[in-house]
């Protein structure tokens, strides 16, 4: 690999390095030590993972990589890990699904050490499943075009983009402030652990790269069908994603928790909006969403924020019982893009859990 | 991405996953249902994420995807998954590390659904620490050549490899028949499963695409340094992993564990051999291990083990506690090269555990 092992990029490394010790205190690299321990014990009926879809694609031995003969791989699948609590093993599932650049590590212990949302919701009685989107992370991607660039048996320029985030848009991209090493006064994010939020990124192929529709989406769906019936809880890229799956089957789509979607559908049909207002649906976001994102494509989260009332909107038009969740509104101000390891994350968890309550109540359909 | 969808493609897509139905059953694509639960639950102090190590780099606007500014990203860090038991939360804990195309999913539940050597080292007493190699996974990659590639800066040609097994590889190298579908008449595979087992596999980037020597190294030294002492356990292409993390610093690795080592190294001097012989190691191999793998630069795991009995055999005469494991050896018929997996995974984990209790001890030395 063209490893960035120049002077050049070492003395950057080494000036940013300093920089950032001289901003964020010396915490960084020291992750271990970080991590805090609950107070109880975690108990389990039963926790481990496994895979959804997934289909067999045949490929050549230059594809594979060489060092054996070609031959059939999977692809497309969609990897799982999940935690059952021993008590409440019955109530609804709650499925967490990352974002963009993101894996499902977004879910777990937050940057700074603390407890994350998958063993908090596990601890308030929810069996929760934390997938890797489908290119990303344990489910892999599709190396096979590369094989063959590399080969020279198909162009550069037909490769599929890798897109990651550099800190530099991090800061405004996720709101921790308008410019790097400037954070709001009231920024509820961990910024003296940024780094270690840097470390979550991994390169996502998905704008481009997957098949169409995004196979995450059928995974999804397929997902709750086997838990007979589950709450979808997307972030960031994956906020629409529960919507996405609930249209390919809304029986067993239980709830939809939005956490700062990049945007919600404004094109739905009329029949398309009628079958989503049978579920309930929230719609979060944090606080600071005119902060000029960098991005082109969305100038601002204001604008998603807006897209999500629209659709909020129409859905209780039709009757459903769908709402936004907007905590600088209810006098919690400087939550973050990244709100499930903001500070006060438990604080934001519980007005979901609550929601849910009420909304899904805590058992799934088939088992009342 | 030039996805496989071409009437031929899919064909031998459909052809194949007929042919596998009639061969194998039809319990796949139904992993959840498959999954089973402990008679009793798994009581954690803690569970988690965290990462090790990693650097920043500078990146082009081209090479970051171009939806932001380039900037600084982080690459080369190893994430990492932890339980650590109620019981047992002071005992000396273990770190696996998965091979080639793989990740730490190795180690978690099985292909047909039982407890992975993860779960089952938890409830025996031990943390477990479970990483995603550098470049894999969680652990993510350095995207940057693609990208540029990709742009037209740099010649394909000079892009790293990535490396996947096929299936029809998978079952004479990882030694559940002789050919595809044709397993041993006492293959421990659960080969009924192997549809699951193809999930698993990610492209590997480690060779050739990685710094020398691999980041993995350090960060596992780093990890046994965090955790005051642990024992290191590889796996295939990591069997020799715990060797070079120990060499780093002898003082942390309690004890090396190399499950079914792609090699072991036979040039080393007689100075590392001492300093090595100062810690207990255990080399584990499965059965049919004159299978033909198909693979040019390993021909049969035979060599494998034989280079392994090298490296025990110059350990010992050096004063060191090492040791082969052979259950064949000892009227264990069948293992396969996936022997975390395996129909008797657990038989060879009490092998593991006993040694561990006799050679290493329960409590790390700090803590004694």
């Amino acid at each position: 690999m063209r490893e960035p092992r120049s002077p050049r990029r070492l003395t950057t490394l080494a000036a940013t390095v300093t920089a950032m010790l001289a901003t964020l205190g010396a915490a960084h690299g020291q992750a271990l030590k970080d991590v805090q321990v609950a107070d109880a014990p975690l108990v389990l009926k039963a926790q481990g993972s496994f895979f959804v879809g997934g289909e067999k694609v045949e490929q050549t031995q230059v594809e594979t990589g060489g060092l054996g003969p070609g031959g059939h791989v999977t692809v497309n699948q969609m990897y799982v890990r999940y935690m059952v609590p021993q008590a409440g093993a019955g109530n609804v599932p709650v499925v967490m699904v990352h974002g963009a650049t993101l894996t499902g590590k977004s879910w777990e212990t937050t940057p700074d050490g603390r407890m994350g949302w998958d063993e908090y919701f596990v601890r308030k009685g929810h069996p929760v499943y934390v997938p890797d989107q489908v290119g990303r992370g344990r489910s892999g991607f599709n190396q096979a075009p590369f094989n063959d660039a590399r080969a020279g048996s198909v162009p550069p320029a037909s490769l599929p983009n890798w897109l990651r985030f550099s800190d530099e848009v991090v800061w405004p991209n996720f709101r921790f402030g308008s410019k790097p090493d400037a954070p709001y006064a009231d920024s509820q994010f961990p910024v003296g652990a940024i780094d270690e939020l840097s470390k979550q990124g991994v390169p996502d192929v998905s704008f481009g790269g997957l098949p169409t529709p995004n196979p995450t989406f059928k995974a999804l769906s397929d997902l709750a069908v086997q838990l007979k019936g589950a709450v979808l809880m997307g972030h960031s890229q994956a906020g629409p994603f529960p919507l996405a799956a609930a249209l390919l089957d809304p029986g067993v789509a239980k709830g939809l928790v939005l956490v700062e979607p990049g945007r919600c559908p404004t094109n739905y049909t009329d029949e398309q909006i009628k079958t989503l207002a049978a579920i309930p649906v929230l719609a979060i976001f944090g606080d600071h969403r005119d902060t000029a994102t960098g991005i082109s494509t969305r100038p601002s989260w204001q604008l998603s924020f807006e897209s999500c009332q629209q659709l909020v909107d129409r859905l209780k038009a039709a009757g459903g019982q769908a709402e936004m969740l907007d905590p600088a509104a209810r006098g919690i101000p400087g939550n973050s893009h990244m709100i499930m390891q903001d500070k006060n994350h438990l604080q934001i968890a519980d007005l979901i859990l609550k929601w849910i309550d009420e909304r899904v109540g805590t058992r799934p359909a088939g088992k009342k």
